[in-house]
C-alpha cells in the first residue's frame, strides 16, 4: 500500500495548510509510541518496522491522485504542484523490528519538516499498530506452546481483509509461528507454507477411508489426514491407521493427523495411544478449533499430545483485544535556531505525552533485560545504579539493577534512503526469540505477569513535570 | 488482491489431489454461511458481494506464481499446466450486498467443478466475513446516532493493516457512515473524504488562536477546530468563537468544532451553549474518542448535543467482538446423472450443517420483513401461513404471519462471468438504509434484541433430520 493517499485526509488539509502560513519548511520531531500492552500482558514485540521504512522510500503521488485531489476543490494549485514533486527526505531512528518494547518508548522517530511529517502519521501507525498485535499475540501463543511443540498460522479466512490477512501472516512469522497456510504469503514473504485437507475433501468421496487413501496416494509422504468428519476414534484415527500401513509397506510414511473439533486433550491423549498401538509414534497430531494461547496453556496443562497447533481467527484478529493503540505525537519543534520541547496536556493524565526528542537505554546484566529508561537522546548513557521514575504515575524512583546499558534507537534512514538493506524475514523473527529469552521469565506469564522496569531519566522526569507545571 | 495464491494451501493440495484422483471435472455445490451474529445482535449487513465477483472474474495463475508452487517441490507438472489454463467457469448465486441477513443463510452459492469451489473458498470468506462485520458494527453505530446525527468512519491508523484499512472504509460506507477519513478509499471507491485537524497542528504554532486562525484562513468555510489541546472551554471554544466571528467578519462560516476528550456529554453541551450565546447555532460539533454504539447511545440520553460522530478503532476492527465466523461448506455433489446431498455432522451439535441446495425465501406483511424460510431450491415458494423449523434447537414449529415471500438468492454470475453490471456503492448504502427500516423494530435494539423469526423448512427439516439419523 504504497499510495501517499493512504492517509486521513486532514493530514492532506494540514499540508495545505502549513504552506499558506510559510510553516512547511518548518522541522520537526515526531515519536511514534503505545500506552498499553494489550491483554494485559508484560511485553509488545515490534513488528512492521521493514514494511514502513519501505512505504517511506517509494512514497509519491501519481497523475491519477493528484487529479483526485484536485477534483475535490478544496485545494489550490500552488499546493497540488508542491504535492506533485514530493518525496519523504526526512531522517527516521528506530528500533530494529522483532526487538521487545514497552509502553511510552519511542518506535521511531521521525525527524523531517512538518508536511512530510504529518503525510505519513496514518500509513505509519497503521502497519506498526497492526503488525505489532499480531507478533505480540503470536509470540504469546507460541510461548504456551512451549518448545517442544509447534505454532502454524492459519487465519486467512477470517483476517481483516485480504491486506490484513497478508500483514498478519509476516507478523505471525515474526512472532515465532513456523509457516502459514497463506500462499501468497509464501510467496510474497518466503515463510514456509502448510495445509492439510478440508472436510469437502472427505465428503466428496462419500467413504472416508478411500479419501484418505487417494490424499495419501498423491502426497505419500507429506498427509496430513483430517479424522474428525464423522467419528474421530470410531473411524477417523483407525481409518488413517490403515492408510499409515499402506503407506509403510510401500516404504512411505504418513506425516500425521488432524483433530479439528471435540475434546482436544482427550481426543489427542486417545489418538497417540492409538497411533502408538499401532506402531507409528512418529505420526504427528495436528490440532485446531479457536485455539489461544489461554488454551494452548490449559490443554498442556492436561496432558494434550498435541504436535502442532493450528491458530488462526484468535491469533490474526487477536480477538481478545484487537487493536494496538499507537499514537504519533510531535515532541520538538524548531523555530528558528531554537528546539522548542512540545507535549501534550490532556484531562485525562494517561494521554499526557512526554516532550522532547528520545533515546531508549536497555538494561543488562549477564546478559538478560533488566529494565529500560526512557532519557533525552540528548542526555549520557545511563550509569549503573541508576533510576527510574514511572511514567505517569507518582511513585518512589527505582533503581535499576544493570551491569550497562544499550541504546534501542538506531538511525535507519537518512535524507529519505535507508541506512541499511532490509533484514532476511527469519533473521527478524530469530531475533524475536532470542529477545523473548532475555526477558525476566515472569513477564512472559500470560497472566498476572510481571512488569518489566521502565521508566522516565531523572533529566526527562523533571523536564515533564516543568512542562506540566509551567500550564498550570 | 486478485492473486489466486491468496488461499489457504490446502486448497492448492487437494486441487492437485482432485486432479489425481479424476475427479477435477466432478461438480459440486458450496454455500457460505456464518452460524452467529456479533455482539448478540439480531442482524448482519451483508457486505463484500461485489469485492468478491470481481476477484472471481479476475482469477488466474501469473507465470511468477506458478513459479513459486513449481519451487516447493509438492505439485507434478500436469498439475501446474491445469492451473496455467486455470479460469473460474462456475455459477455464482448470492443474496445482493446490502441485504439484512442471519444465521444458517446461505449468502452465497458456488455451483463449479470441486477444484474451482475449493480454490475460492478462503478469499470468499475472508472478504465476506470481514465487510459483512464491518459493515454490520457500522449500521449498529449510525442506529444508535439517531437520523439527527451522522457517524464518519476514520479508523486507518487502528485497522488491521492497509488493506484492512481500506476494506473497512467500504464496508463502513456500505453500513451507512456518511464518509472517511481515508483519502484512497475516497478515490478508490468515491466515498466522501472529510478531515479536521490534529493536535501536532494546534502545538506546531504554540499560540492556539493563531493555530485556528491559520486553518480558518485556508479553509474559510469548511474549518472544523479542534478545541481540546489545552483546556476545551477555557481556550479551545472561546478561541473557536473568536475565529467564527473574524470570518463572519469576513463574510464565511465556520464549519464546526470538534471535541476529542474529556466527557463528550457535558462538553458538548456547554459548547453548545457558548456557540449559540455567541449567535453560531449552526456551528456543528463533531466528537470522537474511543466512541462505539453503546457510547454513542449513553451520550444521547445524556443530552450530548453532537452533531457527528467520528467512530475510529471500534468500529474498524469490530473490536467486542473482532471476527464473523463465516464458513463454507459442500452441499451437494453430482456422482454420474444423481446429485447427492452432503451435510456436516459434527460432535458438537451446533456445528452441523445443513444438507443440499438452497433458497431462501423472505416474508413480508406491508412492506415489513417479518420471517424468512430457509428451503431446498427444489421447493415451491412458501405460501402465507407456512412453519419454519429452528436450524438447531429441537422447539415447536413457528407459524410466519407473511402474506408474501421473496426469494433472497439472485444468480448473479453464470460462467465465470458477471449477469449484471455492479452496483454502485452509495445505491448499495441506499440499500441497507432500506432493509433496516423494515425490520422489525425491535431487531435494532443493541441489548437483548427482538430475534427475528428464520428457521428451515418443512422439507429441508425433514433431510436434514433424515440423514443425521441415517448416520447413527
Amino acid at each position: 500500500m504504497q499510495s501517499p493517499l493512504f492517509t486521513d485526509f486532514y493530514q492532506l488539509t494540514m499540508m495545505s495548510g502549513y504552506l499558506e502560513a510559510g510553516k512547511d519548511k518548518q522541522n520537526s520531531v515526531f515519536e511514534l509510541f503505545f500506552r498499553k500492552i494489550p491483554q494485559q500482558g508484560a511485553f509488545c514485540l515490534l513488528s512492521g518496522l521493514e514494511p514502513a521504512l519501505e512505504y517511506l522510500e517509494n512514497l509519491q503521488f501519481s497523475d491519477e491522485e493528484l487529479g483526485y485531489l484536485g477534483s475535490l476543490k478544496m485545494f489550490n494549485q500552488a499546493f497540488l504542484d508542491q504535492l506533485k514533486g514530493f518525496r519523504f527526505r526526512g531522517t527516521v531512528w528506530a528500533i530494529p523490528e522483532g526487538t521487545v518494547v514497552m509502553p511510552h518508548q519511542p518506535l521511531l522517530r521521525i525527524e523531517a519538516s512538518l508536511p512530510e511529517a504529518q503525510l505519513i502519521e496514518s500509513a505509519l501507525l497503521n502497519m506498526i499498530n497492526f503488525n505489532t498485535l499480531i507478533a505480540t499475540k503470536a509470540a504469546r501463543v507460541v510461548q504456551a506452546a512451549g518448545s517442544d511443540s509447534q505454532v502454524l498460522e492459519f487465519g486467512l479466512r477470517r483476517a481483516q481483509g485480504p491486506d490484513g490477512a497478508m500483514s498478519a501472516s509476516r507478523a505471525a512469522f515474526v512472532g515465532g509461528c513456523v509457516a502459514t497456510s497463506n500462499s501468497l504469503a509464501g510467496m510474497r514473504y518466503g515463510i514456509p507454507v502448510r495445509g492439510t485437507q478440508a472436510h469437502s475433501w472427505i465428503m466428496s468421496f462419500g467413504d472416508e477411508l478411500e479419501s484418505f487413501r487417494a490424499y495419501a496416494h498423491r502426497y505419500p509422504d507429506s498427509a496430513l489426514l483430517l479424522v474428525d468428519t464423522y467419528d474421530t476414534l470410531g473411524s477417523g484415527v483407525p481409518n488413517a491407521i490403515q492408510v499409515a500401513r499402506e503407506l509403510k509397506e510401500r516404504g512411505h510414511k504418513l506425516a500425521g493427523i488432524r483433530l479439528d473439533s471435540g475434546d482436544l486433550a482427550q481426543l489427542s491423549i486417545a489418538a497417540r495411544h492409538m497411533l502408538d498401538e499401532a506402531g507409528f509414534p512418529e505420526v504427528r497430531i495436528v490440532a485446531s478449533n479457536d485455539l489461544d494461547e489461554f488454551l494452548v496453556e490449559s490443554l498442556r496443562a492436561q496432558g494434550a499430545r498435541i504436535d502442532t497447533w493450528g491458530v488462526g481467527t484468535q491469533l490474526v484478529t487477536s480477538k481478545q483485544d484487537p487493536a494496538l493503540g499507537g499514537v504519533y505525537k510531535l515532541v520538538s519543534i524548531q523555530e528558528g535556531d531554537h528546539w522548542r520541547p512540545c507535549m501534550k496536556i490532556s484531562s485525562n493524565p494517561g494521554k499526557a505525552t512526554s516532550p522532547g526528542v528520545k533515546q531508549i537505554h536497555r538494561g543488562l546484566a549477564d546478559g538478560q533485560f533488566v529494565g529500560d529508561v526512557i532519557a533525552l537522546a540528548s542526555e549520557n548513557a545511563p550509569q549503573p545504579g541508576t533510576s527510574i521514575h514511572d511514567p505517569l504515575y507518582v511513585t518512589p524512583p527505582r533503581q535499576l539493577e544493570a551491569t550497562h546499558f544499550e541504546p534501542l534507537l538506531e538511525k535507519v534512514m537518512e535524507n529519505g534512503r535507508r541506512t541499511r538493506p532490509a533484514p532476511a524475514l527469519t533473521e527478524i523473527r530469530q531475533r524475536g526469540l532470542d529477545q523473548l529469552a532475555r526477558l525476566p521469565v515472569g513477564c512472559l506469564r500470560l497472566q498476572n505477569p510481571h512488569l518489566y522496569p521502565n521508566g522516565l531519566s531523572d533529566e526527562l522526569y523533571e523536564l515533564r513535570r516543568q512542562l506540566l507545571t509551567a500550564r498550570a
